[in-house]
């Protein structure tokens, strides 16, 4: 095979090509194999399965050979099956889209079966007249359709171990997911309600046995909230809210109040028990910082990672996921050194604010020991931190809302590990 | 309640709003009830499942109220299971992404359970070096991702009946569907093997039993063509083409072979039996028309549509699906009173090249008989064109590629049921 097409027109130190040569030079990776003979025989290529008719249609699902792509890391509080979380199998995935089926779910107490015909969103409080809508009722206002993440603010809390956790990608940060969400903006049913002068804060609950109850500032409310119906296309589903989830775009996932059963608007916010005793962020010097709801500029490269090793010395495609609370992302960098030099990744088509962003670079591995590490960078130009500079001012076992970058060791024998630089 | 917010500048005749207006004002439908007393009481509207710990996690599906979501009008050729389609029931969704499980189906000999390990993928013909690459070789090539829709040609064929045939909005217009389809450029694949100058064509075919066969023009292949392993994230399922299909951005699905097992460059058509015997446009001077790939500018209202039927009179969302093979959608417009008066809709937030796009409008239904139409221009300046129109110049029963304006007439009674208009 011709080499000549290759341009190691590296921008950065150990074989990282730059966004810009990425583009400029098609760069083959020499994968695919030479055929001998002057002609190939396309009979000589079937295969078993081209020689009877295949299955019938309707109710087809994923490869029998992918069945390992599903939620990770299921784990529930002793006793209970329901309450604690499962990972969207983020090492597996590509694009921006999270499917349904695997988008991450952290509940409370377990997913209630909601029949939607007796189900209702109340909304009560310092308003001029209380209201209670069905599923139908609300299919009869303006609706809204948009593709955002949504990540758990406890997402990637195993960082703050002294010790590097040797987990995999999904088992660390698979706490995030993406959709295309849709609804109905908030703004609309609250101005029907009609706010009274003083009303300032929502409280919002979950018909969920565990009555999830989040205070949310009602700017947010009016700006962009919405009461989510659907999840990619169809009705959310039951893991997801359904029939109905309040939906706060780049806002910390456990606010985004699944199985919205009930919005009170309050002068200030009510201080639940899911606001008090958790997802709050506790300080060195003992002050705990309380609805700290964006989440913050974050990126980590899906592959190579734990578990996805290389095999030979050559060319990788290294790919990822960045995502900001703050609007769009800008740029992606990457080392391949640990951090000395640094490369600018490709970002893919679509780069939408408040949505997942597919990144990606063409690498050169020489078959030594190196570090790979993404950082991101949002258009309101923050900028992912170091471990240690994340770490700086947080008590001990403070966890949530990491987003330090993330480094991933590659042995000479191609092993990828977690590690802290 | 107050009825002040209701700000009725219809722009259009028979209770249309207008986009402009429809931004403007706060549209509020009035359907939210009332609740008598001072305050709502929350444990009042306590439901039974809110009594005991809801479901684990890890497996859940859709609602098992949502159960009638699902592919439509799966239909087969007589003896077989697999050689038919099956219908994304658009009228269900919203949005523009279409889950994978309900991705419009056309095989043509089943589905084949194909064993990536063991499946390739040969370059072969008009090339300098024949080329064979494994899934995993794919994976060490340069990647994109990006959301585009694929339909069928024969989508809406029954149109060309004589009388308007009574079938829902699937039924009619569901072999339309659209993802994030992700892969490997064709051209880098195809720069690797080296085109011989006299390369000017490829003939594209799949590892079903049908052996799948089609010839498409060198510069699409090199212009934005995909061998697509992803779809919304995922690996592609086997009823989409699993582990590789070509895909061809808006051009007609036929050509976007699945299950890709072989490309051969070739120096014209090769005239396979898939695009002599079918997938050719007959014309009324006995000339056929082959080759035709392009997908029309298309729309099509989803809801209401046949079998959602209008309950009471009152303010409606009128939701629905456009989409063009030439590039973007620029505008739709509506009509309320079959094609005397039109306003224009409101589009979703994502208006993306080759994509479904989501359009909406408010409309205040008086009770009386009324047709809805809606009626789709891209950015190329194509405009959806009457029935009457689009069947000028073609033989009896020729039906691929048929794109006119979708007529819904409204009873009094609010049913709703396809028209000729």
């Amino acid at each position: 095979m011709k080499k000549d097409k290759f341009n190691p027109d590296y921008s950065a130190k150990n074989g990282l090509f730059d966004r810009r040569s990425f583009l400029k030079a098609s760069i083959a990776s020499g994968s695919g194999m030479m055929i001998a003979g002057a002609h190939a025989s396309e009979d000589k290529i079937r295969s078993s399965w081209m020689g009877m008719p295949g299955e019938g249609m309707g109710e087809s699902g994923p490869s029998e050979y992918e069945r390992h792509i599903k939620r990770a890391d299921i784990g529930s509080q002793p006793g209970t099956v329901g309450s604690g979380a499962s990972r969207t199998p983020i090492q597996f995935l590509d694009g921006i889209i999270t499917p349904s089926r695997l988008h991450f779910e952290r509940h409370h107490s377990g997913i209630p079966n909601i029949n939607p015909d007796e189900h209702r969103l109340v909304i009560h409080g310092l308003v001029d007249r209380q209201l209670s809508f069905s599923l139908e009722d609300l299919h009869r206002y303006k609706q809204v359709s948009k593709i955002q993440f949504l990540e758990c603010s406890g997402n990637s809390g195993a960082m703050i171990s002294p010790e590097a956790p040797q987990r995999n990608a999904a088992q660390l940060h698979g706490l995030v997911s993406c959709s295309e969400w849709g609804g109905v903006p908030l703004n609309v049913l609250l101005d029907e309600a009609g706010i009274k002068p003083e009303g300032k804060w929502i409280v919002a609950s979950g018909a969920d046995a565990a009555v999830m109850a989040r205070s949310v500032p009602l700017q947010k409310i009016m700006d962009d909230a919405i009461v989510a119906t659907h999840q990619n296309g169809e009705p959310v589903r039951p893991s997801n809210g359904y029939p109905m989830r309040l939906f706060l775009p780049g806002w910390e996932g456990n606010a985004c109040v699944k199985w919205l059963r009930t919005i009170k608007v309050t002068s200030g916010p009510s201080m639940t028990k899911d606001e008090t005793s958790k997802y709050s962020d506790l300080r060195d010097d003992g002050i705990s910082e309380l609805f700290t709801f964006p989440m913050e500029v974050k990126s980590v490269i899906t592959s190579p990672s734990p578990g996805l090793n290389l095999s030979k010395k050559g060319i990788y495609q290294i790919s990822g996921i960045a995502w900001s609370g703050s609007g769009k992302i800008k740029k992606v960098e990457l080392s391949a050194d640990g951090g000395k030099s640094w490369a600018e990744a490709q970002l893919d088509e679509h780069v939408l604010p408040k949505s997942l962003t597919r990144f990606r670079s063409a690498w050169m591995w020489d078959g030594s020991d190196s570090s790979l590490m993404s950082r991101a960078i949002d258009e309101k130009g923050n900028v992912q931190p170091r471990r240690d500079t994340w770490l700086e001012g947080k008590a001990v076992n403070t966890f949530y809302h990491y987003n330090a970058i993330q480094s991933w060791a590659i042995s000479s024998g191609g092993e990828v590990s977690n590690v802290y630089l």
